[in-house]
């Protein structure tokens, strides 16, 4: 585990990888090389461990540039299969396989080899959060590491493959171990206790994980979900409603499943697409348990909307515009605040929001709830990356083929819940029947799909924004 | 299952293909492509098993023709990458990652897609069996049929990878249906009945089996050991002796592991290398299982030696070459068997090996037992195949790094082990500290290591054939 | 295990008892008293199985002789009962109390503690069946074996209570050791081999067992259940019908539990009833699991029929009376047998009914079909031991609250079927809003309940035989 | 579950004790009465649960007085027995096999019957608490009820058997549930957080439970265990320790097991021993894990230490006797305390112990500790009740038969361990060999075996108390 562990003095980087990134076997020898030794791939993990952060991030460029695909030899056989397109399609074929071999990375050798000793799928889940880390705090912008990344993460894809996962249902008679992972994860609606914990895995409510048999005893991605006769509104009624805790569900009385949070545990496997399917699964699983079962639905929160909101309004002030509101919202507001319907009842709502503090004026709440709602609406449904949704959690479920909703006011009435999102929340609905096609619509041609309610209050926002 | 369950009549292979085969998504989408229906994989495999053998092989061709890579696009890429030989790095590498993806063929899509349903991935195991047979019938020498198999082999030796097998060992105690399986599989001693597999996972025996979280109850390769305090020179002794069915196992009485019996159950799998991983496995297990544990050793059959001798031996007769066995042994097998000691002497020879009659006679089996020996030494030893040992059970333990230790006479006196290998074994013994140098010889440098025993036979087979 | 493992020679009975069956603690010290270390227990047991079957009845004769109450020790107390009639409750509660522990038999405990050791509770139930045999071969009529006897039955009653049973359904998927002893433990419709097996625990089939957690891995009594549509008139439909093997069961096609097989494993359980329970836990289970379930009936052997049936022809012949057939039925059988319509006629019935050849001449089968059906009826129906039916399996039955329900001709076409009960099967059929009050009916009032069809054959059979 | 389940209005006590409590068979009837339906216990058990405290208590005597022994039939039986005392053997066995049938309360039935329900031997443990209470306050002194209770008590001894105890190691992979309820009845040193749980199943720590087939997930008697290499002197050291959380255990650095909390969960089981068989299966447990393990000691508290003080202060102070202490000690207490060395000293130590107060000051810790240490001795060695250690810990470790070994001070330093105990705890040790023997030597002579320092400490104190 530590640097003290391994025989004698730490040899530089250069020399451990020299000797444990063996390289490729030539094309025609390539089946019959046999393994290197397991404790290369353990000494190459100890050694990683051993390292701090900087030198990890060295580790890896070396790595990735200098025990990566042989670029002289790939250029070579390119220059031969273009030699080759006039001939027969069996000699173009053995000419690509012989391609595509040599555009195998080196050290992609190496990592097949660690995910077969005990716990090195774990370590390069880890070690791909590693690089993701460097890549995106440009600590370096080297395509090497960019190209490792990629290798990385397709090898993840093939291992992590939806036939290799295992769907559990997690209960009070689950280990403890796996309780207490769940509860640190939560990271929508944190598990304050051992109560509340009890209660999400208790009658009416159902917690599942996908679990891997490489990483046995880790959630890689957790689903938890409410059985109601309704799609919920309010998160608290969910999360801090404790009087069903030692009844019996009553099958008939349950018609609906909100999925009320999800989150990966695993930064490693970012862009490895395990929520969607654990969807999937769970509800063919509800459809089975429950005859009644017939309506879908997230409650999802809505983080960012209240800082994109702050940053919209500090450009209309330096901007001098006060279109987000109607002149007579202006007024109520400057009323209520004491100020003068411009620039200072402005920086009075700015200061509003960023405290929450608006929650404690029934008159505010009543002003704002029509405002809050139309800009959360276009914030949702108008902001755009790359002609995606700009939300997260929206992209998400978009790209699962569900539909925008509704917009719910008083959703999630925690401090936190009304700091990060004005006390919004929306549920994106998931029709059966529609999701394919939904996410197809999203995903090629970037249309959303929304209900009227969305839609009413996106058009308010453009009608005022003059959009 | 079957084609009636198809809604509608059956459609033409061309119609399926073209529409479960969905087009690879552009380098730029390939992130952004919902996978398709589960459906289209079920339907693609309901179809593919209502197929008869002779359709299954026209789908496959088909499939691997029309649907493969798009050679015009890879030529294109290919160019491109000549051209951008002199641009820096990051460029150089991004025309590679495209080329690399355009390498891919359109069908490796499906195979992903299929591997993601329930049972999907035993569906690819039993194409592949099904691709192995129509290559090596040469039912087709297509070109495309062998792109498909590699492709194929390499999407499962990625998800039969050693992190994601489990050993499982195999008592009394487990599972019917898994016992009759191991019972079916074992090819090798069959078992008659089930006394004789009781025996088999009873005391001072030890069955293990690698399985895997895609294909539940399925053992894919399965180790017979028997646990001793000699490294056994006899078959019988092990599978046929019942003496010991109730008693307790005294851990001080077992310092010897013998692999008596290794099966791999699934053709598919071929080239996946599963059976000198579970050996390593179970050294370990039994390592830590046992204190005294030190010699390990396999009991191994010579499948093979019998024909290859009568080849040898019709060849020599159509030649008039007597130089197989001396003059001095020549005479005492005309002797016993009432011929003269030429071409007489050698047909009643034939005759006698192929029905293994020379065991019932003692003198003979006297006479024979120095020329059988040094014949399946040579056999073993010295007959090849594109360099590596001929015999299949010797090539997989000498790759495994093993020595060919020790050849038994009498070991196998079940008519079956006299008709394939005149009742010789052969024992390959495990030393762990030099089998990953045995192996690096032998697959490299096609170096055999073997005891005195086995080298002193060989050089007698020499001298006598003048080789 | 033997006597070879004592500690020395082996010591006389005598000595052993003393030591190991320690005195009774006085009633004031009853609850001071440690337990005797388990080596005692252990001693005891190794000591008995080591004895000849003859030495065991000596060992459990001078056990239950010596080592049982302290006769003058109870008289004193009933004495000193009857003295305190007149005095306070309180006094007589105590002195009551004293007398009933003054009646526990010394060797009480011994069953006790050895319970405590590991499979001791497996050795008591094996040395009672010891103590039955003792008792029905009359070898001993030793009125202290049959207390030991008692004591022993109404421990393992405690033990064996309905609480502590675990119902467990045996699969294809449960472990070899338990299908192996269910197909050795199944003595009414023998299993031939593996397929057999693996057909009644597979698709339109259960197979239930209680199992016990002082005896892991032994089921303690069997029930074996055929999934159908109707009730089933013929055995050789549900254990030789193969065709629905590998077939998915349909719920909605299952309306009727057929019990074809009950079996008791453990001779030493005999009068613990485990047999009704299990048949209540499982109708439970199926309406459960089958929402259309709504019939329940068993397929019983007759077991006796034709000993009974032989037994009354030669009391017949011997009294020169023909009167079990009609003179029509005699001439019937004279003509197809070529005898005369007398005794001659009476013998020839006697051998056809031995060997079962009646079954070849369709004639005879026709002629003997309404003789044999009424002679059974009354078999089961009118014969009685001490009040309750003679036949066993009825008694069982009836005790239960079942139903005689219908008696079937061709039933059991087995060479046994035939030998043992002219083929003849009988329904008892459970109707579970009457079983409580037919079992009463039956075992207070002895009170048979049957349908029309079984009352008009003993009707006839009764008009017939002038009774 | 409540009133409002009953079908109908309540019915009175007597109605439904009369319905559900049926008569006892008649001797030659007993094997031959069905038992009643289940739905009669369920009835008596919903009705139970319904009644309000004193209502139970009602209806436990009703019941016991009511429904218990024949005494006129009882009494008959006496004197039919003493009629026949100079009959044959046969006769009187068969008499005394009457009466002891006759001496069968009607209840016992009853409750034979609940505990073959679901949940029903849990009812009757719980039912058991309620009587015991009852008895314990004084509530009743009705002998009928110490017979109920005395008849329910030999019921669950069998119930409770060890051969259908399962032993079960609780780590932090066990459901939370029973890690929840763990805690929870963890008396001896509370469980503060989660991480003090997971802490006491973690490395170097070991915790034990028995559980019931009839009880499922519901530990019966908890036995927590430190691994160690000493036999340790303080219980924080133990339970504060959080050092080695995520160590890997060393089997070669424990010779040692420290059992320092021993719970029983379930009042009702009062005297139905499970906690020392418990402490035996254990200790055979870790002697085969560990090969080095040739240590067993408790780390035990001392309940009722402090408040014994107190009472023997008081007396003495009435009486105006000083010589607890040495005269030399009382000038030192008085010297601290500032008072002077008669019964104003007196008073100041009663407040000092009763508020632990005199652990702020170094020179007071200095002067008491061999005036506590020697005090806590006499309690535990000197102190009796009918002849057997006063304080139940002790008690129950000396029937085990451990040795009383080393008294330890600054043991338990927190708050509750100084109000309790003066801080003091005492470990019992276990020698294997010698358990057997003091178990029997404390039990049936009232012999306590103690080391000398324990004995030293308590000749110090007869010394000073002219004892």
């Amino acid at each position: 585990r530590c640097r003290c562990t391994s025989p004698g003095p730490v040899r530089s980087m250069e020399e451990i990888l020299t000797r444990v990134v063996v390289p490729l076997p030539t094309y025609e020898t390539r089946e019959k090389s046999p393994p290197p030794p397991e404790s290369n791939s353990v000494e190459f993990m100890n050694f990683y461990r051993s390292l701090e952060k900087e030198e990890k991030s060295q580790l890896l460029a070396k790595l990735s540039h200098d025990f990566g695909v042989d670029h002289k030899g790939v250029s070579e056989l390119a220059g031969k299969l273009l030699d080759t397109q006039q001939r027969d399609l069996a000699t173009i074929l053995q000419v690509e396989d012989r391609l595509r071999y040599s555009l195998t990375p080196r050290y992609k050798q190496l990592l097949n080899h660690i995910s077969r000793v005990e716990s090195g799928v774990k370590f390069l889940v880890d070690l791909r959060a590693d690089l993701l880390e460097i890549i995106s705090s440009k600590a370096s912008d080297s395509p090497h590491i960019r190209d490792l990344n990629g290798t990385l993460k397709s090898l993840l894809s093939e291992w992590f493959s939806v036939g290799l996962l295992r769907l559990e249902r997690i209960t009070w008679q689950s280990p403890c171990e796996i309780l207490q992972k769940i509860s640190q994860y939560e990271a929508v609606h944190p598990v304050r206790n051992w109560t509340d914990i009890k209660r999400r895995v208790g009658p009416y409510r159902r917690c599942y994980a996908f679990t891997h048999a490489a990483m046995p005893g880790e959630p890689l991605v957790v689903l938890h979900v409410a059985l109601t006769e309704d799609i919920s509104d309010n998160i608290q009624s969910i999360v801090r409603e404790f009087a069903t805790l030692d009844s019996e569900e009553d099958v008939n009385k349950v018609n609906t499943a909100v999925f009320y949070s999800i989150s990966s545990t695993q930064a490693g496997l970012q862009g490895v697409e395990l929520g969607n399917v654990l969807i999937k699964r769970v509800v063919r699983e509800l459809q089975s348990e429950f005859p009644h079962m017939s309506q879908f639905s997230s409650l999802s929160p809505i983080p960012g909307f209240s800082s994109w909101l702050q940053g919209l309004l500090s450009q209309h002030r330096k901007e001098g515009r006060m279109e987000l509101l109607t002149d007579c919202e202006w007024r109520k507001v400057a009323d209520v605040t004491n100020t003068t319907p411009d620039t200072n009842a402005l920086d009075a709502l700015r200061k509003l929001i960023s405290t929450g503090d608006w929650t404690r004026s029934e008159r505010l709440v009543h002003v704002l709830e029509p405002v809050l709602m139309r800009l959360c609406a276009w914030y949702l449904y108008g902001e755009k990356r790359r002609g995606y949704a700009l939300n997260p959690v929206a992209n998400f479920h978009l790209q699962n083929g569900a539909t925008m909703w509704r917009l719910n006011w008083h959703a999630d009435t925690s401090p936190r819940g009304v700091v990060n999102s004005c006390g919004i929340m929306v549920n994106y609905r998931y029709f059966l029947q529609d999701t394919l096609s939904n996410s197809a619509a999203y995903m090629h041609n970037k249309v959303i799909t929304a209900t009227e309610q969305v839609l009413g209050l996106v058009s308010q926002f453009q009608k005022n924004s003059k959009l």
